[in-house]
């Protein structure tokens, strides 16, 4: 790929019974989608052809069969299709083995054109993990099929949101599990991970703080040990690295603290206590249309041989099909990829 | 006590070497504490005279041995010794046995005169466990210092900010024991309890949110089993006894949801599943002072036969004796005291 020109993203269309295909679309209404970048859709053409007649767009779709094929201009949507078209569009808020099948075929198709060098970063529409799974792609959610098809043993999730970047050593676990996940060697593979990302986006000397997996971050060891075995010796070894690294700080101030300014990156030891606080800083519940108004989150695989950014949140089948889906948060990981990929072309 | 005076309620002092004698002291220099009870401090007379001279405060102190004796007016500070005059005044930010002791005597004094009817409701202020337990008191947190000494078995913390009321299934545990503890039983009473505050609290037909214990609240059993075993069986029960309740949701939207006004009441599973989002949403981290600019939260002990309402934040020893603490969140404390203290008085 030829770096003077502007990266080349795709979107993956996500489930065809979400909310993906919608705001896929809705992203290529904004006329500002082609100054920044070249970005298509991986999916299913009669799924997005459906989306764009319903929606009553302007646009029109390109079908392409590769990258370089697409016209990326104005009220064009380049859509390349993954696997065979579907016969029939799924109903919208409907689990099945179909959208599964449809939504499977869109992330490995884009995989395979990021390993291929012919896309420079992929970016993730939500999917459905129960109608994945039941199209016999046993896998807890994106995450984890990037890293297996790209062979990465050593990988993170980030979720972005404003100041606050967050990372988790351990994700889709039971909590008990989770508990057991929190591994010196683990927390400082994910403490490297963070620090290398932060310097991804630009900045220069990152500031990390790593929280406690107890309350008040064990209260010197009299809830829990965990800090004293396993998080504090990973600190140690991060500061030791040259990491500007501080912890185990109590979960419930860490994020405050890196809101206002005084961390670049956080460590959560688990799902939800990254979560919480992400989900409560970018989404926004409006009680009169019983819908979550903001949903600015970007969740990034960190560690993958290749580009991953998404929305972070999910299909929303409750609203899937009804047009008033929001497509900020696609918009913002789609911003992130183009960083991303600006970054890899300059330092390759 | 006369319903028809302004309720009595007794600020404890905190621990003295933290900033719980100066936002005491604070909160009598707003000359409209008064207008809606009468407030006075119990503790260490020595260490409040200390502190409001530091000050250069307008206040004068005056000593009383009971509640009855106090002169409720404009720029008086009745302070109510409890235990000894201290000897000598504690070092600000020093964890030591005379800082507990202080502290634990302003506490049991208070619970005294609350189960005498000599007051009306008893607001905490911040105190160490650090200097708490040299004291020779083995206590994780006043909580179980009021469980105690009310011979209370049913209690749970509730902290509440705007539209947020959290109610905690476990606190000071280690999170693997707080996974223990996810029973059905507990999570019934907990769901009780919160039902009858808020209608304390004037809501009068109170919805609660129930969050999972697991990420995306155990995704139909695939991430741990506590969801279906015990949450969903006292939702249940709940339910059955007419309350207006529903999960388990997923605890990284639950609280966007009851913030938003989709839920009056949250119950948490654990200590920072309910601290995070809380603290999110109360504390701000100001980077250029390197302090925490607003700690407006609220804890109130749910099930005591006394009223007891907290700051939600600690001695915050890193400023303790440099005057810039705020008083915010005693102050919001005392509202809720009274607001509690008024709802018992109507209904007894």
């Amino acid at each position: 790929m030829r770096s003077n020109l502007k990266p080349l993203i795709a979107v993956t269309m996500g489930d065809p019974a979400g909310i993906g295909p919608e705001i896929a679309a809705k992203v290529f209404e904004n006329n500002d989608i082609y100054k920044k970048c070249r970005a298509l859709v991986v999916g299913d053409i009669p799924v997005m052809e459906e989306t764009v007649t319903r929606a009553g767009d302007p646009i029109k779709i390109r079908k392409i069969l590769t990258p370089a094929e697409g016209l990326y201009k104005k009220n064009v949507l380049n859509v390349l299709q993954a696997g065979m078209p579907s016969a029939k569009v799924c109903e919208p808020g409907k689990v099945s083995a179909a959208a599964g099948q449809v939504a499977f075929a869109a992330i490995k198709k884009a995989i395979q054109l990021a390993q291929n060098g012919e896309i420079a970063a992929i970016v993730t529409g939500p999917i459905h993990k129960a109608s994945l799974n039941l199209a016999g792609h046993a896998f807890a959610g994106h995450t984890e099929i990037f890293a297996h098809f790209t062979h990465t043993r050593k990988y993170a999730m980030l979720l972005v949101h404003g100041n606050l970047r967050v990372v988790h050593v351990s994700t889709h676990v039971s909590l008990r599990r989770a508990c057991d996940l929190v591994k010196k060697k683990r927390i400082q593979d994910v403490i490297f991970l963070l620090h290398e990302a932060c310097l991804h986006f630009g900045i220069s000397r990152p500031r990390i703080g790593v929280a406690g997996l107890n309350p008040h971050a064990g209260d010197s060891g009299l809830f829990g040990s965990e800090e004293e075995m396993e998080i504090e010796p990973a600190i140690r070894a991060a500061k030791r690295a040259g990491i500007n690294v501080e912890g185990p700080i109590p979960a419930d101030t860490l994020f405050s603290k890196a809101r206002g300014g005084k961390y670049d990156g956080c460590v959560a030891m688990y799902h939800d206590q990254g979560h919480i606080p992400f989900k409560f800083d970018g989404f926004e519940w409006d009680e009169m249309t019983g819908t979550m108004k903001s949903v600015r989150g970007v969740n990034i695989t960190l560690g993958l041989p290749i580009i991953r950014t998404s929305v972070d949140h999910g299909t929303a089948f409750d609203i899937a099909g009804k047009g008033i889906a929001h497509a900020d948060a696609l918009q913002l990981a789609i911003d992130y990829a183009i960083r991303m990929a600006r970054y890899r072309a300059e330092h390759k």
